[in-house]
Formats: structure tokens, C-alpha cells, sequence
């Protein structure tokens, strides 16, 4: 199954469009989690027993409210070789489960190096994903082999296109003649994003070549998705960022899904009811929606 | 001691501007070091035998003749944990050799992430190196927290200003008033470079504030070489990817060393021999510096 039809599917289920996202520090955890890990040999073990014991029970709390869930793997690459362990595990729990897994790993590389990233990423291995955010500043000859890769595995990929932090202006926004950087971008994104449109009904009209466009820029967020008809947006930047729910309902296209809403320090520092948050932010999606006459139909 | 005394004391030590890329490919390894892992009980763990095998052998035979190395995370991550493994044990056996390592990772990412990255590379984990590429995509604060670990922790970064690969005049070639993205970033890299200057005589004007400019773009390699003149340059692109001593040696100063240029494939794929085509390299260094009469003083 092609990576759209399977994350909206997931989406339309659950009736959301929220992505969870992991982001792990091991000292602000439920000290039950903290304490699993007291009994093993090694310190290695014992964050490998922590991490993957915390994100089994977050997946499994979740399972039934989110379309997806993002990983960031410099928060697992911080604990080395046992944070990427406890990364492994928690991508095979996820596939069980049946949520989409979105690795944000940001990856840019040329030519035969980031063929061997999206073989990592989008080949049965330890760190299988089912779409991963890439980084396009060394050209679209190298955005194009995560493209290529995408389509042979049925996978999706995002890429940066207008991040949420306040330094995203010093590139993203330069102007060159009449397009800013990260017009550039979104112009070759709608170019080529056909090519991993969805086979089902819903999904047909909806591509897994996504853009990442941070919540903090609602004007940049409405021009963008303009741009970018057919993109499936992935949303940083709610809640703790700033973003509100006003800010990313333009985001969101009338006829299908059209973005995911990420929220992670929000979402993890409520546990152990991680559903609480999760539901405000539903809440304050629809309520902004119905308020500007653009319900969200199918969440 | 700060990355750029280390560098540069290793540099003049073994007379050599030259870093060793690892990007491994296990299949194309000589067999002798595929079989070792054939005693392994799983094929993870023949993994992790082969290529520790392997890049031990490497790193012993070029100690004396190199500058440092330049392991790429993505060829190991293709591997999974296993991979990730292996860079563990050569990023250690590197440290015996005081042999300083750039771990070509590429990133890039916000506030807390990058710092969670900064973490995984500049403290004891198990991914301690002694330098990191960065990507600057995402603006001027994301790399502010990479030089602010690297300033902590007597680090390195090496940002990347001009890539190698064709596609890199999409973003970094693009002008916005008079001036490029590249020099832009050059610019930038200028102004902070003192910061991660070296406190020994040899490296005292060198800085481990670092770019990437590929060997492919010796217009720009010039340019750029003059835009930051503290900076140590990292060189890719020379060899496979067509560029020539003639390219190359606008990046190197008069005074002191100022770059350093990788050989990925055309070492690696020469062992048991790895020294013969690093000796043409260091000559063909040498004889096109004379022709130019701006001999390599101290290489």
C-alpha cells in the first residue's frame, strides 16, 4: 500500500490529523519508565528497556487517536547505539500497530549517499519507516533519489520547505526575482508530486511528496499550500512553538485531509493521559473550523 | 586540545592534507574481510566483525600518511545498528591512532534537536567524533547551537557552503542582490570563524569554524577560499567526481595548511594497497603547487 492511501486510511479511522511526535529525553520521562530500566546490567540497557517500554505504551495510548507518528532521531541518536536500539524497536511497534511512522531525520546528501540513506530508511531495515523528511539544500539531483526511492518502495517523503524556527528567514525567504527560496521549492515539489499520489479514493487526489511548513508562519502556511495543491503538509510548531489552531487550519484543503499537525513536547509531558492535550487540540482544530465556515468533513 | 591544533598538528606530523572518506560498501570490501564475518552467529554480527575488521586495517595502514578521516553516517546507517556499531568501534580506534575524525553527517535541525544532535557527536557517547558537517538550511540560529557546542567542547563544524554534486547551483548558486547563497554563508562563516580559532603557533590563524566546497567548482573554491580566510576547508569531489590537483590547490593558504581533501572511493577501493593512490595524490599536490610556484610549504 502506497504510503498516502496507508496514513489517510489511518487518518479517517482515527478521525485525525495529528501526528505524534517522540522526541525523547530520557530525565523528563514518567519516573515508572525512568525506574524499568534500574534493573539492567549496563546503563546502555537500561535506556534501551526505558525508551522502548515508554514508547510501546505511547503507541499503544495512541494508537486509535492519531494518523501518524514522527520520530526525531537525533533525540534517539543522542543515546547512541541504545537510543537507535529503542528507535528500532518503537518503528516495529508502530508497524504492528498500524500507524504510520514519519522519520524526521532531515537527510541531504548527493547521489550514492543519499541512495544509502533512503535504503536505511525504505528497505526492510532496523530503522524502516514509512516516510522521511528530507533536507533539499544541496539540490533537487539529490532530492530526486529520495523521490525515486519513495516511488520504488511505496513510501513518502517531506520535504523542508518553510521551518518553524525564527532563523528559517535568513534562506527560506530569500528572494530571487519574483519566487522566495522556499516558493523555489514548493514550485518543484507541485511538479512532481503525481508521482506519489494515492490509489484509493481517498487518497487519489493527495500526494506523499509533502512539504514540512512550520505553524509559526500562517501566511507563508496559506501561499504554500496553494503552491502545493495535491502535497500531504506535515506541521511543526503547534502549541509550544506558537502555532495556533487558527494559524494551521490553512493547511487543510476542503476535499480531502491535505496536512498532518505535529505536537510532541505538548503531547509526551502529559502523559501518563497524553489523550488530553490531543483532544484539545481536536477541539480547537474543529471549533476553529466550523467558526470559519471550513469544516474539517472527514475529522 | 581544540580540533583545529589536532588537526593541524596530525597534518604536519604525517606532511598530509589528505582525509580518508569512509563510506562503505560491504560488498565491494576484499573478501578476506567479508569472510571474517562468516563465523558470526547472525548476519548483524558479521556485519559489525567485517567492518570493524576492515576500517581497523584502514585506519592502522593510513595513520602516518593522512590528516584525518571522514567516516559518512549514511553508508553505516545502511546498516542498521550494525553499522552503527562499527562506527562506534572505528571512531574509537581512531582516538588510539590520534587520528582526528569529521563525522560527515550533514545536519541540520532547530533549537533543542540540534542540540540533541551537538550531544550525540560532541560529548562521550558512543558517536563521539572530532568534528561534524553541518547543513545550514534551516538558518543562522540552528548553526549557532552547533558552534556553541563546538566552542564548549573544543570541537569542529564544517558547514556546507558548495557542494560537490551538479545540482548544488539550484539553492547555493542562487543570487539575491549581489550576493550568492554560498556567499552568504561564506560571509557568516567569516565573521564567526575567530571563535574556533586554534591556540598553537601553526593553527593560531586557522579556524575549525570549517566549510565544505567541492573540488568540482575551482571558480568558486577560489572565491569562496578568499571570502573566509581563517577557515579550514574541507575538499570533496576530488577523483571519481572529476576534480584535479589544478582544482584543488586554490584552497590551501600560503601560511598554513587550509584544507584538507577527501578521498572516499579511490582509497578505499585500492586496498590491500591504499597508500599507492594517496601517494599520487600528495604528488600530484606537490608538482602542481611548484608548476604554480605557490609551493605547499609545509606538506
Amino acid at each position: 500500500m502506497k504510503f498516502i492511501d496507508y496514513l489517510s486510511q489511518t487518518a479517517l479511522k482515527n478521525k485525525s490529523a495529528l501526528c505524534a511526535g517522540f522526541d525523547p529525553v530520557i530525565a523528563t520521562l514518567p519516573r515508572y519508565f525512568q525506574d524499568l530500566g534500574s534493573s539492567q546490567q549496563t546503563s546502555a540497557d537500561a535506556q534501551v528497556k526505558t525508551l522502548t517500554a515508554f514508547y510501546a505504551f505511547a503507541i499503544e495510548t495512541l494508537a486509535t487517536s492519531i494518523a501518524c507518528i514522527k520520530p526525531n532521531i537525533a533525540f534517539f541518536e543522542q543515546y547512541g547505539i541504545a537510543g537507535l536500539t529503542a528507535l528500532k524497536n518503537l518503528l516495529a511497534i508502530a508497524r504492528e500497530h498500524r500507524i504510520p511512522s514519519i522519520l524526521d531525520a532531515k537527510r541531504g546528501d548527493i547521489g550514492s549517499t543519499a541512495k544509502a540513506y533512503a535504503d536505511a530508511y525504505f528497505t526492510s531495515g532496523d530503522f524502516q519507516a514509512d516516510a522521511v523528511t528530507i533536507n533539499p539544500f544541496l539540490g533537487f539531483d539529490t532530492v530526486q533519489v529520495f523521490l525515486d526511492a519513495a516511488i520504488a518502495h511505496n513510501k513518502g517523503i517531506f520535504i523542508l520547505v518553510k521551518t518553524s524556527n525564527p532563523g528559517s528567514a535568513d534562506l527560506q525567504d530569500l528572494r530571487v526575482g519574483t519566487h522566495t527560496i522556499s516558493e523555489t521549492l514548493a514550485a518543484w515539489i507541485a511538479e512532481h508530486s503525481s508521482h506519489l499520489c494515492g490509489s484509493t479514493p481517498e487518497a487519489k487526489h493527495l500526494s506523499g511528496l509533502g512539504a514540512v511548513v512550520g505553524a509559526t508562519h500562517p501566511t507563508h502556511l496559506a501561499a504554500l499550500r496553494a503552491a502545493m495543491p495535491q502535497s500531504l503538509l506535515l506541521i511543526p510548531g503547534y502549541g509550544a512553538q506558537g502555532g495556533t489552531a487558527a494559524d494551521v487550519l490553512p493547511a487543510f484543503t476542503a476535499s480531502h485531509l491535505g496536512a498532518v499537525i505535529n505536537a510532541s513536547r505538548g503531547l509526551m509531558n502529559a502523559f501518563p493521559n497524553p489523550l488530553a492535550p490531543l483532544e484539545e487540540l481536536r477541539e480547537a482544530l474543529r471549533a476553529t473550523a466550523n467558526t470559519l465556515s471550513k469544516p474539517l468533513i472527514k475529522l
